[in-house]
């Protein structure tokens, strides 16, 4: 057999990319992720899965056996033997061999094994003693349910006699009622349970909720058995004692643990194909199961569901195709960067409260692929400040919705991002219309229009500031964790400082480029508000080389040398450079430190050295372990930033190093333990602290980074920026990459670009349809129409 | 090797039993339980061990590998392969041979096994391939660890290289920071974490909270691992491929999985032995850590600590101690009984707000042990009375405590305990003293008599009746989940509307009885009521051939015959024995239908046929799984009620088969899969609709059965109750029990009892030392003595 790489890129199939791993071994953490509305699925190399669905709050329908915390998504997300999976026991009846698909829980080694990843389905290809195994699992565009198709081919010339089983697990369902048993009528094991609550209103509430799994066949089952406990047995769950006998003993779960699992015996001829259609998820009753059924079994409905899930997923295309002489970058670029971040804009995480700021910056990056959502989100987020210009900890998307966990800690920043998010909205649509909406408010049905709304948190932003002008940082910034510095409510915030006169500088800028009617007045005052929290930043946060993090309730100035850990935090660094207020030297002081301090070879940490110990004016942050989340891993949301300030300072070099460092590859995948297809919200840091751990993923798909990413690419990297005018020309190649083709999509226009540096021009060329663009502006691009764009940008910069 | 029976009883080792268990997979959850003030641990015969500690809400150091849920104990408790335990792999470098002990993970069927229970210690003996094995655990009296101790003795003529791996999880900590790494100045692994949590007020609350784990050994390891991942590797959990190697890696873990595993290569001579001691618990830092292996670890230390805890557990021995020619019998009632009541009244289920009714009745138990507990706890409760009367649903016991779960939820029940249990106190100790303690209210600090608060609390049920005169249900009455009868405040139970006339009842016989100072017209108020009420009942609630359960908001009265579910109920029927609103024939009817619809052979269900789906006016109860808690199982509380109820009505025969039937034994330790050393909350009903699981225990040894089933013994099977005026002599031995001694410890002085049926004499016949009492009072008892008691008791009864 030869010897597959670990990992490879499919570029060409059906428009989208496949990425397949070989070894279920060498990445054993390695995931792919489908998506709806309503549900999201993660699945493991090995066949373990983690969902969830809706209803409204995340629920479950595939359980662990003990009774698991309720919680939001948790970074590096560990997986052991009796975690949820999808497996196939596959017993040759004829030898008595077993082995167990795609990989856990019997972990044979197989003759050969392949993970494979596309846009809307994640297949495994499997061959084994001369057994060719397909599985590949979808889900539809709008159902509970996963789809699952499993095939087997006997590649011998001799009859095969095998049996199948699918084991699905069910798990800890509930300690008031949990019950398992076949279904002759829907052919489907059902699980039944009632979801624990003892006070009476929440019966009521409770009605509604889906608390029965099922696992339906389109083939009837030779045996089947329910009782997860009565399986396994004495042999475990890698060598399960039902499966010792020749048949399942068709066994009930009555208040034990339930598990779906089905026997089919099969006899196979030489070169025969058996395939099996699996339908598993969630249901009220009997009667949505059997609607379930109608709709997904069978091989047109199997193709139309697949089709219109396809359907779905495409919405997510976004505006930029790239065509470097890196195909790992491009493949990535093109496909599943847009990919996860229509899955951040299309479902917001899939919570029904996401925290304002990452609402308006996930939809910030719709504006790349459909700008309408865009708009209705901020109209949304602004309908929910209230009349004093606050924005909330989150937007409610449910009318049941509620904020919970960390939407109940008070934190100083959501209002700075509804400027900085706009100007994207702007430059992709030019659609001044929006400023003029009228917005109710959250405790009044008064009407202000967008720009009124923008205002009213600026001025509340502007006032939320201490005697020195700096901004007040309560229990935290864009920094959740950083919730101790000022509690108790005299701390201030460098970033948040910063944040703010780059906000109000972004309104300005905004309000010239788009011509937006304020006031002569509060234009002054806000060009002069940015000005004086520069200088408050500069004169009482610039500390030698960088400038500090921040100071405390007891005055106490921290993110400084002067400190063993903590010394040094990337976010003013970063922010002081897209706010103005770094000079040019303060500005290659802090980029030298943060590259003797903060580079690793996975990204750029957010601080260091990580803290291993508890400071109590710092606060949650430095407990945290050391490399893990906001505690000093490389977190790309806090990278991406560095990344753009550096582009706006013309660090074109640097910036393209250090975003091409944070996404996923076929080169770093054995050091972060993840698959190019998406960028985790983090690696761990503390490289120098701990280097053993250092470069892992997160595996965490839910990351603010990603729009940015994609900001940079569109708007720096290749340099085709919106503009009141039109296009904008001013790519930002890195002195490496010679030569950059592609598409850009802007405002329905197609321009199909090539940028090119040279070494003997002095000034940037630039044709349009081989005229000369004089302005480096493009102000005639008809919506539906192509156009060749051709770029000379000159090599030196 | 000669075969032994499955379970057998050492009855005199040590003055306590010890029962052994001889095979790991007969009855696989079977398990024993040691707790002191501060923690518990309950150890299954296969190593699985499921511990907490009080913090002062319970709180874990051991824990699954997925983030696990908070929550109350959950009944029939499921085990898997990555539950929490303490295992020992068990390799021979010799030969290779590798084997775990006590028997997870591995599962290797071993030479012989004895899992073997005493008072204060969890014990297995295992001998194997010429080792003999010996793992002890202990508590301490106070202290937060678990003591381990492991013995190997090379039984062969030659010598043997083995290496011991101890493996204790620790499992998954938190999402905020966990670590674990060896320790080389205190010898032990300690993990590391902090407890998750997002507001800053839970920082100041968490800060005392003991948040590291350590597992400490009294020999240098010669190798350590602590990242469960790595350690168990592809192997899994039952060939772990940290196990391959000659050593163990020192492996750390960094925001891993911790895991606790040490390696201890050893060289044993023939008939060597070695032995090994090891603590494992939480604590708060190192310091706590050098304070408990200072105080633990070490050969004296260990006897020490042993010797003071089984001082602590002595102080459970209770006043009855009985010789039938029933050894099993004995042998429970003697030792297993009082160590289990003695847990409920000292520990109080290791709860920080136990529900007022189960503190008031574990209560009632501890009168039979130690009866200034039982005076402190109903003072305690009494002061948490409001001034209206109503008693609170839960009793907190700790200043930080607060109401939770079930706690939430209005009961109206909680009050009619006051009167009944206080009847046992007085009967043990005849201290009218306690009627006159002044005592304050949770809502006033006015002080007011203990008389005056039973009175208040008696005025405050009175007066929660409806225009019929039954009593209000609110969200449940004794029956928790029975919450939706009387939700909307008109629902009415016939149970608390009986509970509350024998409440009246039982008030007014102890007035006259111990002569307490309370008004004519109060006395006659109540006795009045109590008839009343019985009326009503009779006039609402009869049908046919037994009492209804009650009538919800809308009036429709349930628990009858017209119903398919829920038919009949056993609360009603017990309590209108006891109230006197039963006639006699009535309960001739009663106990019939009870004998027919009820009784199976595991004991008497509380309710047939169980429900299958949920009936909107009674609530969560119909909601449980059929058979399950309060849905119809063997809920051995109500049972026990009907023993003492029948009791009442000299139904001596049926009531002791039915005592008989609840007690767990050698006989029906296969069908209940627990062993015979506390009886659980249920066994399995639902006989006639799932009998196959019929008659299996919760395996939940917090019960309020406890101390109705000693005073059973004590009052009515033996006879030998208190009054004002000393020890009433009543026996009611059932026909089958032709004799019965033993010594009855009351108010200080030692009765050695001894009670015959005889078929020739027509009155009892009362001796003592030799002297005959007409009066069947023995009055003249003095504290410190010792007294021989000789009845006989004609057995036509």
């Amino acid at each position: 057999m030869p010897k597959l790489p670990l990992i490879s890129i499919d570029s060409a199939v059906d428009g989208f990319s496949r990425v397949k791993l070989s070894s279920p071994t060498k990445l054993p953490d390695a995931r792919g992720f489908l998506w709806n509305r309503a549900m999201v699925m993660q699945v493991n190399c090995r066949g373990y899965v983690n969902s969830q669905f809706m209803q409204p709050e995340p629920a479950k329908y595939s359980y662990a056996p003990n009774m698991e915390a309720k919680s939001f998504i948790q970074p590096e997300h560990s997986y052991f033997s009796h975690h949820p999976g999808r497996f196939f026991y596959l017993k040759d009846e004829d030898s008595g061999e077993m082995i167990s698909l795609p990989y856990e829980p019997m972990r044979v080694q197989l003759d050969s094994f392949s993970f494979e990843l596309g846009s809307s389905d994640i297949t495994w290809s499997i061959k084994h003693s001369g057994l060719q195994i397909t599985i590949k699992v979808n889900l539809t565009k709008d159902d509970l349910v996963e789809c699952w198709f499993f095939s087997v081919t006997n590649l011998t010339g001799t009859v095969r006699n095998i049996s199948i089983f699918p084991y699905f697990s069910i798990g800890y369902m509930s300690w008031m009622n949990q019950s398992a048993t076949y279904n002759e009528k829907l052919n489907a094991i059902v699980a039944d349970s009632v979801t624990p609550y003892q006070k009476v209103t929440d019966y009521f509430k409770n009605k509604q909720l889906k608390d029965k799994t099922f696992f339906l066949s389109d083939t009837a089952p030779t045996a089947w058995h329910a009782n997860q406990k009565l399986f396994e047995g004495e042999g475990g769950l890698h060598q399960p004692t039902a499966l010792q006998a020749d048949l399942l003993g068709n066994v009930e779960a009555r208040y034990e643990t339930p598990v779906a699992v089905m026997q089919f015996q099969q006899r196979l001829l030489s070169c025969e194909q058996k395939n099996y259609q699996f339908l598993f998820g969630p249901a009220k009753d009997e009667a949505e199961i059997a609607i379930i059924k109608e709709k997904h079994l069978g091989y047109q409905q199997r193709n139309k569901a697949r089709e219109s899930y396809q359907d779905y997923l495409n919405q997510g295309k976004a505006c930029l195709t790239v065509n470097s002489d890196d195909v790992g970058f491009d493949d990535f670029v093109n496909h599943w960067l847009p990919r996860q971040m229509f899955y951040h804009g299309d479902v917001n995480r899939l919570s029904t409260d996401p925290q304002t700021r990452n609402y308006i910056q996930d939809n910030m990056g719709m504006a790349f692929i459909n700008s309408e959502v865009t708009r209705q989100a901020f109209i949304l987020a602004l309908s929910q400040q209230t009349l004093n210009g606050a924005m909330p900890e989150g937007v409610l998307l449910h009318q049941d919705a509620e904020l919970k966990y960390i939407n109940q800690v008070p934190h100083a920043d959501h209002g700075v991002w509804l400027p900085i998010c706009l100007s994207v909205y702007l430059n992709e649509t030019a659609d001044v219309s929006l400023l003029s909406e009228m917005i109710t408010f959250a405790d009044s049905t008064q009407e202000q229009s967008f720009a009124c709304h923008i205002r009213l948190a600026l001025d509340y932003l502007i006032n939320a500031t201490d005697h020195r002008g700096l901004s007040f940082i309560e229990q935290g910034d864009w920094c959740d964790p950083m919730n101790m510095v000022g509690y108790q409510g005299k701390g201030v915030s460098t970033w948040l400082s910063l944040a703010t006169a780059y906000a109000l500088t972004t309104w300005c800028d905004l309000c010239d480029e788009y011509d937006i009617n304020i006031s002569r007045q509060k234009y002054d005052e806000y060009r002069f508000a940015a000005q004086a929290i520069n200088n408050a930043v500069n004169e009482h946060l610039w500390h030698g080389q960088w400038f500090a993090r921040g100071i405390t309730d007891n005055g106490r100035v921290f993110g400084t040398n002067e400190e063993a850990e903590g010394k040094i935090f990337l976010n003013p660094q970063s922010w002081a450079m897209l706010s103005g207020a770094a000079s040019e030297h303060q500005q290659s002081d802090m980029i030298a430190a943060i590259g003797t301090q903060l580079i690793t070879p996975q990204g750029v940490m957010m601080l260091a050295p990580s803290y291993t110990a508890m400071v109590e004016d710092i606060g949650r942050i430095t407990q945290k372990h050391p490399g893990v989340s906001e505690n000093g891993s490389v977190y790309n949301h806090a990278a991406i930033f560095y990344v753009y300030a550096l582009y706006q300072a013309g660090q074109n070099n640097l910036a393209f190093e250090l975003l091409n460092k944070m996404l996923p590859s076929l080169e770093n995948a054995e050091v972060t333990g993840q698959l190019p297809i998406y960028v985790p919200n983090y690696y761990r840091g503390a490289y120098h602290q701990f280097p053993k751990q250092a470069g892992r993923s997160s595996h965490l798909f839910n990351t603010g980074t990603i729009s940015w990413i994609y900001r940079c690419l569109v708007e720096e990297l290749c340099g085709l920026k919106g503009c009141a005018k039109g296009l904008q020309i001013a790519p930002k190649l890195p002195t490496t990459m010679k030569r950059l083709s592609g598409q850009r999509l802007f405002r329905g226009a197609m321009v199909n670009f090539d940028i090119e540096q040279v070494d003997e021009i002095f000034t940037m060329e630039v044709l349009l349809d081989k005229q000369v663009i004089v302005s480096n502006v493009l102000t005639d691009l008809q919506s539906g129409k192509n156009y060749q764009l051709q770029v000379r940008v000159p090599l030196h910069g």
